[in-house]
């Protein structure tokens, strides 16, 4: 079929709208540069929970809680929950989704996940097999450090090229082209890229960025071949959380295949913190991070025609603790998903 | 669009063959009831690495490998590989997988995901978007006992609903109708039902068959109930891994709906062992036992045509150890591939 036009790259056959979106944040992203943007924040890392774990499945329930009302809808009219997260055995999505009585699809790809979310729910729905879903994914700074590095307690050092996992959920509504709930205003997916696993043999758990950016360069040069785009069709090339370190070698990876994408670059890591002033080195990262700044930031940009086309290309290190304490690099992946206000 | 037919449940429009099939497994599953079945197995439990979590990712590579090899092609020729499996942060599927350069969709659902798998291969297949993909998962005994449980060196005594981690993978190559891989004698899948997440409030974690027996039940009254179809349209109804304990409790769930499975279920985690003389308690599991078993003995027997028709409905447990810990009860998941001979 045409729409298919290569092993990795899909064009939308259909108009494939994204009908609502939410996101919730925790305190330090409240307080940083898009913090008037996010729906709703939290000075409560518990979110009226007893543990971490628990407080991130709550910001993960709540978060696709308040997509499901901006959209005017109940969860019986959503056809598929599509979520995943960084916890082990990705429980903030399977406990958060606990109770909400809709057909789920589980993901895994890390910083990635929102990112492979969109990617399967545009093809689901630009098939015919969905009607409205939805795509969720979250992190949680004190959970993550505990289970990936060092419990907080420890008052550990973190070192110059470490990022912060942000507290942060997003949630997509992506609704078929003859769903009540679709508006002329509303973004559609155009054409997603799946990614490859990459590695470029970083060991370094610590920096994320540097064993990032060569899935990203992969993935973005990937797309551009595959659709005939270049990075002048697009008002913003996003990524997830590459962060200061990532973003250098992505556009340096990307140079020697003569792709300039440096003039519309932007990373969800480095929008969400200001590194002046909060104490995050090389930036923020985690599944939320890129979920919550598209939800509150990029995705109401095109509503509002303040932007036409972006290309959001989420990125996720695919190692855990284990295998990195026995030494093995990190495989990292990177899904490209273009979304337009056209 | 017709086929459909529910929130939770497609029928497939075109002939979706699933066109090879691979299955390893370690010495306990080689010396059980099934053992004449695997295509290979090992005795080594590292599979030539250093380490069991790396022994594992082998033993992936190496299904995925054997499958491809088996349908006479090369990685080349794979749109995607769908995979996913139970280490923390699926990492038996990532390092497994790294290094083959096939777009890549990763996926978590427990002991179930090879069933998410077929589910979304089968949905992309019949879309259009895949000529031909891959789905695989795997398990391990050691690996995973260190991980949810104790590390073996402890010595630790299993109770008696406790179930054995199979160190097992299977991969399934799902075709377009139009791929010269199709031939007339190829199994097919036929309808897929997504499961919701069950949650009966089970906390111990040693009795996964009785958590997630509501889970397969729930999905089984579905799938019925949206097909129109009655379990008497089935030469076998086959659950994952629910082994003793489970396999009673499902029974007992579906007669209060009056459904009655018991004169042709079969449930793999009971297959795979010979509990008279292998010390494995209420049976086998792990995403790798549901995966073999229908790689080793279900599909050649539909290839064969001794089965007419199969519903495959593995169940995943979707806790983590930490939540466990914490006293939060075990939220579960089914889907169902209904896979034909005809």
């Amino acid at each position: 079929m045409s729409r298919k036009i290569s092993r990795a790259s899909c064009l939308m056959e259909h108009r494939v709208p994204i009908t609502a979106y939410a996101s919730i944040v925790g305190k330090e992203e409240s307080e940083g540069p898009l913090g008037r943007y996010f729906d709703e924040s939290s000075d409560d890392a518990y979110f009226g929970r007893d543990t971490w774990e628990q407080g991130e499945a709550e910001l993960l329930h709540k978060t696709v809680k308040l997509a499901v009302k901006k959209a005017g809808i109940s969860e019986r009219d959503l056809d598929y929950v599509v979520a995943g997260d960084l916890l082990n055995q990705c429980v903030s999505s399977t406990y958060g989704i606990n109770g909400l009585d809709v057909p789920y699809i589980g993901i895994y790809s890390a910083c990635s996940t929102v990112a492979e979310g969109l990617m399967l729910g545009a093809m689901l729905t630009d098939s015919g097999l969905s009607q409205n879903l939805i795509v969720s994914t979250s992190s949680h700074f004190a959970a993550a450090e505990r289970q990936f590095r060092f419990p907080l307690h420890y008052g550990g050092v973190r070192t110059p090229t470490a990022q912060w996992t942000c507290t942060a959920s997003g949630a997509v509504i992506i609704s078929a082209e003859d769903s009540p709930l679709d508006c002329a205003d509303a973004p559609v997916i155009k054409a997603v890229t799946t990614g490859k696993i990459v590695d470029y043999g970083v060991v370094d758990a610590s920096n994320m960025g540097a064993a990032m950016a060569p899935a990203a360069a992969d993935t973005i040069k990937t797309f551009f071949s595959d659709t005939k785009m270049k990075p002048t069709d697009f008002d913003a090339i996003v990524t997830g959380d590459l962060g200061r370190v990532g973003t250098k070698l992505l556009h340096k990876l990307l140079e020697a295949d003569n792709i300039d994408i440096s003039a519309v670059h932007e990373d969800c890591g480095s929008l969400i913190f200001d590194d002046n002033v909060q104490d995050v080195h090389a930036g923020g990262s985690g599944a939320g991070c890129s979920a919550s700044v598209l939800c509150a930031y990029f995705l109401p940009k095109l509503k509002k025609r303040e932007l036409k086309n972006i290309l959001f290309c989420a990125t996720g290190a695919l190692m855990s603790t284990t295998v990195s304490q026995q030494g093995s690099s990190i495989p990292c992946i990177c899904h490209a998903v273009h979304i337009s206000a056209v």
